[in-house]
């Protein structure tokens, strides 16, 4: 993918920095120890907090917080449904209360627009409901079709807008329909035929199976254009992220790599490792001998083990950088096997590993 | 000065690294960002957590955090004071429960000499009993004679024992004797007579006006030999450190950058900076534009401003490295005018720009 802030290798992974920075990581190590390429925003977030004047101001989000390669932005839908205090649906949008002051807010798909133009984000996702699981068959019928109304609305007025900061700006649809194949189907046409730089896959890992995850995501990859990119929000685990690859998804996008390394979870080539469990209150080898961050080799499993039982900030640092350079190291791989033709026998030896606790 | 693990050129800043960790900053910033050549442990808190075997075991703590470059060890004294959960104090030593999970354990001064061998720090502290402030003249004194019997014991079991690892370590006294001109004398006479590498101030800076601080500070250096370095333990504001140093001081260490770091407060050549006001809302300009760390000129006061008003961990982050390049600026500063023999006027200038509040 090309964007006006660089060049972006699929399959990637973004890193998610909700409110304009990844938790604990330094936007010098995302570049350079990490090599992330592109990273995520929250729009629900940054739209309370800097808030709009702020980031405007600033010249948008890009010269807020010091980030120079692409970012996206997401919808704003699902932090309003999974954050906010209270909210009220109606078809034209939805009004809900701050879950940080209670103010009174009124996302309609236009305003969601005009939110991501400010903020300034090189890929900018159309406003949609992101239903929960499980979900009743009818009512998600009817969510899709506000989400298709809001689409066609986001398409319009982002086509009668311009972008700020003289960088382009690309809305990417997205494809709803909670586990229900027909919804899925439909969802996956409409969205098709927007003609959208890209596309994107809402309301999946919310709660349902994995194997009904995959479903869905096959199927859609089905429909949706070959020649542009996919993205499938908020997925997932490194096993999630292969077995996605393998059925056409090209960007991801999780918290789990920072939340995890938070509560001490590695990521890494062997395995699964809980750095809080007592077998490695001795172990002083490296984080990761073959780790492509310098943290890697730098701290020992003993010491990161302290930090994250002491509850040292240095922890949760140590931890969020391996964890996302493994991430960025996982889908570099799996674009290299792509290209070589062996990503099928890779993949599956990589499940199997990436799949034991150590 | 000179230790095993490099040289340290004085008057100094140390980093405190209570568990063995700078709070919010990677070893490799504290070494090439703040420029820090010694940084401090807790042996209360290290002796708790990891514990004594992990440290040997790791081959002492230089071994296990990857800081190879000098540390310094305090005695364990105030934190078995001022964090214990109950405390019982006797000639012999003093018994206390942990504040993590209230288990019993009992310090006495060789055990103390122990724990410091065990650690490796290449300066380490005689057991002293820290007394509060205010604090009765008759408390005082016999806190005092008790602080003395267990130098005397340290000193002698520091010379029965050996180092662990290879390298040297040195024994620091401690001067106590609350805010009393006739003890404190007398304490910095009894220090000064047992001949160690270097000497330390303890005591100060618990609560009692500043000046009452410069008054003990000023009396005690005019006892203890010009020819060591004399370290004033807990201090403090950069103004104190400016004044203290006037006064002989060659040692300093202070959780105050880190701590305010993490509340928003920032130590500036132009004055002190609550990045939490409003008016740095819109302020796009760097953090430091002279400052001497990266984070200085790659991130600006709205975007700090909104990471600590957003408790993003970055924030704390990027305050931290601030502070500490600042204190180490500082100190770098006050040694450069003490050879070019300009120190004096530099110091009344720059205390008065360093107190103004932006």
């Amino acid at each position: 993918m090309v964007t006006d802030h660089g060049k972006i290798q699929t399959p990637i992974f973004m890193p998610v920095g909700t409110a304009g920075a990844v938790k604990a990581v330094h936007m010098r190590e995302l570049d350079q120890d990490i090599n992330a390429q592109i990273i995520l925003g929250n729009t629900y977030h940054l739209y309370l907090r800097p808030g709009m004047e702020v980031i405007k101001d600033a010249g948008g989000l890009h010269r807020f917080n010091g980030w120079d390669k692409p970012i996206l932005t997401d919808s704003g839908g699902y932090q309003v449904y999974s954050l906010a205090n209270t909210r009220k649906l109606s078809d034209n949008g939805v009004v809900f209360n701050s879950h940080i002051d209670g103010s009174k807010h009124n996302f309609t798909p236009e305003y969601v627009m005009d939110i991501q133009r400010i903020i300034g984000a090189d890929i900018m996702m159309a406003f949609d409901e992101c239903t929960p699981y499980p979900c009743e068959y009818d009512y998600a019928k009817k969510s899709l079709k506000l989400t298709h109304d809001w689409l066609k609305r986001c398409v319009d007025y982002f086509g009668e807008t311009d972008p700020l900061y003289g960088h382009k700006q690309s809305l990417f649809p997205i494809v709803q329909g909670s586990v229900y194949k027909d919804l899925r189907k439909q969802s996956a046409e409409v969205i098709a035929a927007t003609g959208a730089d890209g596309n994107a896959i809402g309301g999946l890992s919310v709660g349902e199976p994995h194997e009904m995850m995959y479903e869905m995501t096959d199927l859609v990859c089905g429909i949706l254009p070959r020649d542009k990119p996919r993205n499938l929000m908020g997925v997932g685990t490194p096993v999630n992220i292969l077995e996605c690859i393998a059925l056409g998804i090209d960007m991801f996008d999780c918290v789990m790599p920072t939340r995890n390394a938070r509560h001490g979870l590695l990521y890494t080539r062997e395995g699964i490792v809980n750095i809080k469990n007592v077998k490695w209150k001795k172990d002083f080898s490296p984080i990761e001998k073959n780790g492509t961050s310098y943290v890697d080799q730098f701290y020992s499993k003993a010491y990161l083990r302290h930090l994250i039982i002491s509850q040292e900030m240095l922890g949760a640092m140590i931890a969020s950088v391996h964890n996302l350079a493994f991430y960025l190291w996982l889908v570099k791989e799996a674009r290299e096997k792509i290209i070589d033709g062996s990503f099928a026998s890779w993949k599956n030896t990589m499940i199997k590993q990436l799949s034991i606790r150590l």
